[in-house]
């Protein structure tokens, strides 16, 4: 903890400016090893190329002024050698990202000149920083709790404004404090029932066993709530898979072109990256969502059509939502009748397309078969019901409920898991509270769902989980 | 030129820092839209959470720090909604890069972040910047010429250490100096011819075309001496091409593999781009170099010997240095002719390998067919000879000349085809000069001599030029 670290904080390439982050006590002395401030320099230059008449300098041993972003150069202390020209900041502690004394160095964003620089940083007394190691600290130090700490991985990550926008909301203690309330509703519980253990004669009020479940279930149903929410935060985070499904000719190719057209894509791929052609990553309502057509699969394989519907199966059983596309101008045909079959009990929505030439398809028929779906009446090729499709999708992926900003959603795996853990030890308490146990018992239980939670936030939680948490981080954060 | 302009100045992809950069007059005013300096709200929040517990408010009105880092929310005033929390820094003209105000914006390094807040920062009063549109401010403001422009963008992208400190160099100036030395040279020759065209009869110092003669040529010779250096300029910039040839089984992977051990490439790939397997970048005394392997070639289509010659010549045209490999402990084999024959005129460096298994090459006959070429014994195995291979690559990129630190090269097509015309213009004038010819004639060609350097410079260009200089840079810079 002691050690000084340092890295490139910015992203991997070319670009305008690179930043060098350093953490830790020697952070200003590594700064002064090789930082020359340019004042006096400039005095004797032209004025157009002064940055900047009035910083501070360091190196003749007054204190550099906080948090001001002062222009110089990096001389190679070994070579005498000007490295690169950039803008330095010391930021002093506790008021930092790690709350210890933080220099950044902005140089240009040149692969060679962070390199060179980075390599000057490293021999001048701090080391290469392990990745997600600043953020680390952040934790260690107190400032961020882990649910926090995992927050800024997934903003760096964040592929669309939803996913971005709940892990903002999670880096602004959302889901800690959702935690922190169950926790401590749980920690009166706990406290009853020990003062009710250790204390049986004194004059306090007594534990009821009704009063104890009561209590526990509507625990156990807040916990629920947060376990229902990883669905949707699943899909926020890794985005809803849309099958799109229905024979040639249908208007598959001008449905995916409507929807990609009204919801440009709002990452776009990083250059060089391969992308599977058949899947179009776009944004409908803020949501992330994977279009896959199984159109393409149905083209190429046209000959050997058995593998082409297994290949649409394996789409449906990847897919969150079936998008059926069926000809409403004309009577249900046998390979609609195969494709429905195929579909079974998916979540579907059911567009009856061709609107615009009047309805032929039996639509009664149709509920009967398939009961569970939504049906939507749309000319795609007039972009009817485009707008009906989207709104429908998004109640999907809320499960109907109202979408609230500032909502909490469940978008990391090991906090699903250690929820269910938590309502499970929950649910053995209540299930011994319900058969009249001992306290003792009960006591156990209560406990360990307590604890459970506490990892989550990472109030009880070991070193291998606080390294694997932060393994899956980038460098430089 | 009264825009305010903005883009995000960091390299495209995750990183834990990324910043956008606004640069104009109403730099400022943008950042009061929605930047809130979070001071006021820090105090009601745990000691834990503040980072900057003294920043100046700009939104109530108060003037905001110069260059000091503040902490803060980015709130879109549309929703409301905290978009990302961010450092952000405000620098005052006229000490700051483009001369104008200039803002920049640290956020998390995440593409959902830097486009959300981008597009807040556009709908608040900047545009887009076009790529390059900051450094051409700078140039437009005076504070960087052209050549330092240029450099600019060759910092970025310098793949070597050794391509950074050229441009480096530029960018401090040393170029311009350069030619505002030659440019005043022929100014001074240009002043003189004026006196005497316009005031023959004044009692004023003649000229004599002798002294005219030997200035005139002494100029030439200075700009001769940046003509020359473009070749290693190029080399610098682009790479020094070498071809490894030989035929099979005589060392050519070990070869590249000793060279590879040696000389880590330092420019890593951008992740996820091609590489042409043939080709390994390295670096060999700072020198980026690219080994171009014919063995693979060779072996792939062995079938058709034919084909994989002539792939092998179309390496050594693109080649600045042949390495051909000989079995020293054999007699020269046809298909070792054969290499030779191919090779021609081309510059080459001749190893004499397995010199530990006893030399029966006949080395004089082979200094006969290759009159030009250096020899070099090598045991590639052994590690013997490799030191000396990296010593002649380094004397042939710099023509034998001692390479000193801060020596000017040109690196730009432009510069050097501007210093070609300037040279052939003056040769003009020298030819008139000998001939005796007026100096009207005379004065005309040292003039335009006198203004193609100055386009060099940025003194005397056009805009499609400038325009066209700025078409190469990234965004963001």
């Amino acid at each position: 903890m002691e050690d000084t670290i340092a890295a490139v904080a910015t992203a991997y390439g070319e670009g305008g400016i690179g930043i060098i982050r350093i953490s830790g006590e020697k952070a200003l002395s590594v700064l002064n090893a090789f930082f020359r401030p340019m004042r006096k320099h400039m005095k004797q230059k032209e004025q157009k190329n002064v940055f900047e008449p009035d910083s501070v300098g360091m190196t003749n041993g007054e204190p550099i002024v906080n948090r001001r972003l002062t222009y110089g150069h990096i001389i190679d202390y070994n070579t005498n050698q000007v490295l690169d020209e950039v803008l330095a900041v010391y930021m002093k502690a506790p008021y930092t990202y790690t709350t210890e004394d933080v220099v950044e160095i902005n140089c240009h964003g040149s692969i060679v000149s962070l390199r060179k620089v980075l390599e000057l940083v490293l021999k001048s007394g701090a080391r290469m920083a392990d990745p997600g190691e600043f953020t680390k600290r952040a934790f260690l130090n107190g400032r961020l709790d882990l649910t926090q700490a995992e927050a800024v991985i997934d903003l760096i990550k964040a592929k669309s404004d939803k996913s971005f926008d709940v892990a903002l909301g999670q880096l602004d203690g959302t889901l800690s404090k959702n935690i922190e309330q169950i926790r401590n509703l749980l920690m009166d519980e706990l406290v009853n029932i020990t003062v009710n253990i250790d204390y049986p004669d004194e004059d306090i009020e007594e534990i009821t066993y009704d009063t104890l479940l009561n209590n526990l279930l509507q625990i156990g149903d807040m916990i629920q709530k947060l376990i229902d929410s990883a669905d949707t935060g699943r899909i926020i985070k890794e985005g809803f898979k849309v099958a799109i499904v229905g024979k040639p000719n249908v208007g598959k190719s001008s449905l995916m072109n409507a929807l990609l057209r009204e919801n440009r894509a709002i990452v776009t791929d990083v250059p060089g990256t391969t992308r599977d052609t058949i899947v179009e990553d776009i944004t409908i309502k803020s949501i992330p969502v994977k279009l896959i057509d199984t159109a393409g699969i149905h083209h190429t394989e046209d000959q050997v059509e058995k593998i082409g519907i297994e290949k649409s199966k394996e789409s449906f059983n990847e897919a969150d939502l079936v998008l059926l596309i069926l000809d409403g101008s004309q009577p249900l045909s046998i390979e609609d009748q195969e494709i429905i079959e195929v579909i079974g009990a998916r979540r579907t929505i059911v567009l009856i397309n061709k609107m615009d030439l009047g309805q032929v398809v039996d639509e009664k028929k149709l509920l009967e078969e398939m009961p569970k779906a939504s049906f939507i009446h749309t000319s795609v090729k007039n972009g009817q019901g485009i707008d009906e499709i989207e709104d429908k999708m998004e109640e999907l992926v809320f499960n109907g409920e109202v979408k609230q900003s500032g909502s909490t959603f469940i978008t990391n795996v090991r906090h699903a898991n250690l929820l269910v853990s938590a309502k499970s030890a929950l649910e053995d308490a209540i299930h011994m509270v319900r058969l009249g146990e001992a306290l003792e018992f009960i006591e156990i239980d209560v406990k360990r769902s307590f604890e459970l939670l506490g990892e989550i936030i990472g109030e009880t939680v070991s070193e291998s989980v606080i390294d694997e948490v932060f393994s899956r981080f980038c460098l430089g954060k």
